[in-house]
């Protein structure tokens, strides 16, 4: 049994709490909302965000940052990508030299082009920093649907004592080493995600969204690998597994909010009514950003960010994107004659 | 203007014949069923297989297998897999020395294990055989749903050729030297439908579903490439974009199948319900035959044959492949320590 700490109690985060709790360990979970805090201590769930799933008994709600991580085997990590920073800030007073913080947040900074990992190493340089990812929607791990995500550690002993801590009978957990290559699968996928979801809204079908999503694959890894991922990581779970995931699940808020686009709502009036914070769409400059500093080709990220951010019209990007010059599918395969 | 024969008329045949029309070409499409040229002829529609699809009047409907054949710049063999070589029986005694013949059918054959382009020049050695292949729904290109695909040929002359005649403004056409692998990702990604079918049925989430696809797609390269594919082909739109249009769209028959199969129907039972040909219970055996015989790993290539063929229940096959001993995400991986 373990003693862990979760910060933040969204969907996720409130979730992995449930998991953890049933896995046997003793899990504290903290939100910086005092609504949050009395909903879950008194409720015992998080109705708005994780409706129907109950916390067991051996779950406490914390608004004390330090109570939250003194003493913790493992702290997970589950706050906003736009608030990593900040949060990071908050926690580093509090937390030993070497003390296991897993990160499960998906995005890149604006301004910086920092994953996320980064970040919390740059405010917490004494902390162990890992990542969890993979295609999991809270909602079904929730439930207890079977799932499988991947941990990711520089150190093969940490990452195998994470994989037993989150391992259950519906929780499949694969190590990987490559933590930027997961971090970057996790945050560029949103990006195509509102893409493929503006391809629905358009009232396009099957086909069209397919297609953008092979082509969405082929992009997210020429980018990565051009960051220092490894190929391997964008084919598996964090990589075309939750590109698969987000792209084609109702749950998918970057997918929805990229439907309401299709749909004809500015991206401003999709995030409001999606209500809850859509990564996608701090992701996509930032990715545009990382693309031009490290001459990577990203057509379908430019065209998402001319559609955020340029008022331009979503039909005609996907037209311009589906629709150029006729084309040889690999320039390097040879042919007989 | 080219000269076009389309051989078959469910429900790809006559999409593709009615998109060839209205690229401006002159074609005849061919059934070996009177009913179904009856059909076409009067009701100028399939109205079984592709319903409000209307065929332009620059499309005849035949009977006749030599008017059908002679004369033709391009011959669109569009008949389900298992009548691939008795078809082409039928056709061989018509086709002149290099007449080109697209075959736009997927599968393996059982028995010999052979892809439906070698069937084809076995049994007509003096063709030109090319394919075409991506993730293309017949009931979408029909509606002019934006769409892409590949069409693949040892020569690229040819390949350019067929470009010309298919592409228009919705659908997309990219060329390929790759035929085996073009055919492979075609063919084993119906196997793969329908285990991601089958775990719909089971109620389970896009989580489960998610997972399954990513290891299917490593499955399926593993054992495409053991055969002479291109990793490239199976990254690409025949290969993982058409895996996903099948493992995720309510047009596929081989995902039906695998959710009635996964409701609790027996593999003939779901044929039955389904009414189409379902490729990838014919694929299936052969997937298998063929990983025997190049030694290579097919976990759920190896499930979808118990659950078809010997009666295992689907709900402990889908827990085998996803609960295993604990393990890396990828092998070749090195850790910092």
């Amino acid at each position: 049994m373990k003693q862990v700490s979760v910060i933040g109690a969204g969907s996720w985060g409130t979730a992995l709490a449930v998991l953890l709790a049933n896995n046997g360990h003793q899990v504290t979970i903290w939100s910086h909302d005092p609504h949050e805090v009395e909903m879950l201590s008194t409720k015992r769930e998080q109705q708005e965000k994780l409706p129907g799933v109950k916390l067991p008994d051996n779950v406490s709600v914390l608004s004390d940052m330090e109570a939250s991580l003194t003493g913790k085997d493992v702290v997970v990590m589950a706050v906003p990508s736009p608030v990593v920073r900040s949060v990071a800030k908050q926690m580093a007073p509090y937390i030993s030299d070497g003390q296991v913080i897993v990160n499960v947040a998906k995005g890149i900074e604006d301004g910086t082009y920092m994953t996320l990992s980064a970040i919390i190493e740059e405010e917490i340089p004494n902390a162990e920093v890992c990542v969890l990812s993979g295609p999991s929607h809270a909602e079904e791990v929730g439930r207890g649907i079977p799932t499988t995500v991947v941990v990711g550690s520089k150190k093969q002993k940490i990452a195998e004592m994470l994989q037993d801590v989150f391992m259950n009978q519906v929780f499949r957990v694969y190590t990987n080493p490559d933590i930027i290559g997961i971090e970057l699968g996790g945050a560029l996928k949103n990006v195509i995600a509102l893409a493929a979801g503006t391809t629905d809204g358009l009232g396009y079908g099957d086909n069209t969204k397919a297609a953008l999503m092979t082509r969405g694959i082929a992009e997210l890894t020429r980018l990565g690998v051009a960051l220092g991922g490894k190929p391997e990581t964008f084919s598996g779970l964090t990589g075309i597994g939750d590109l698969i995931v987000t792209c084609t699940s109702v749950h998918s808020r970057n997918r929805k909010a990229g439907y309401l686009i299709g749909k004809g709502m500015t991206a401003d009036e999709a995030m409001k009514e999606v209500k809850m914070v859509v990564e996608g769409v701090y992701s996509a400059k930032a990715a545009l950003g990382l693309a031009r500093k490290y001459n990577v080709s990203v057509p379908i990220v430019e065209a998402v960010n001319k559609v955020l951010f340029e008022g331009a019209d979503p039909k005609e990007e996907v037209s311009s994107l589906l629709l150029r010059e006729r084309r040889k599918e690999h320039n390097n395969l040879k042919w007989e004659e």
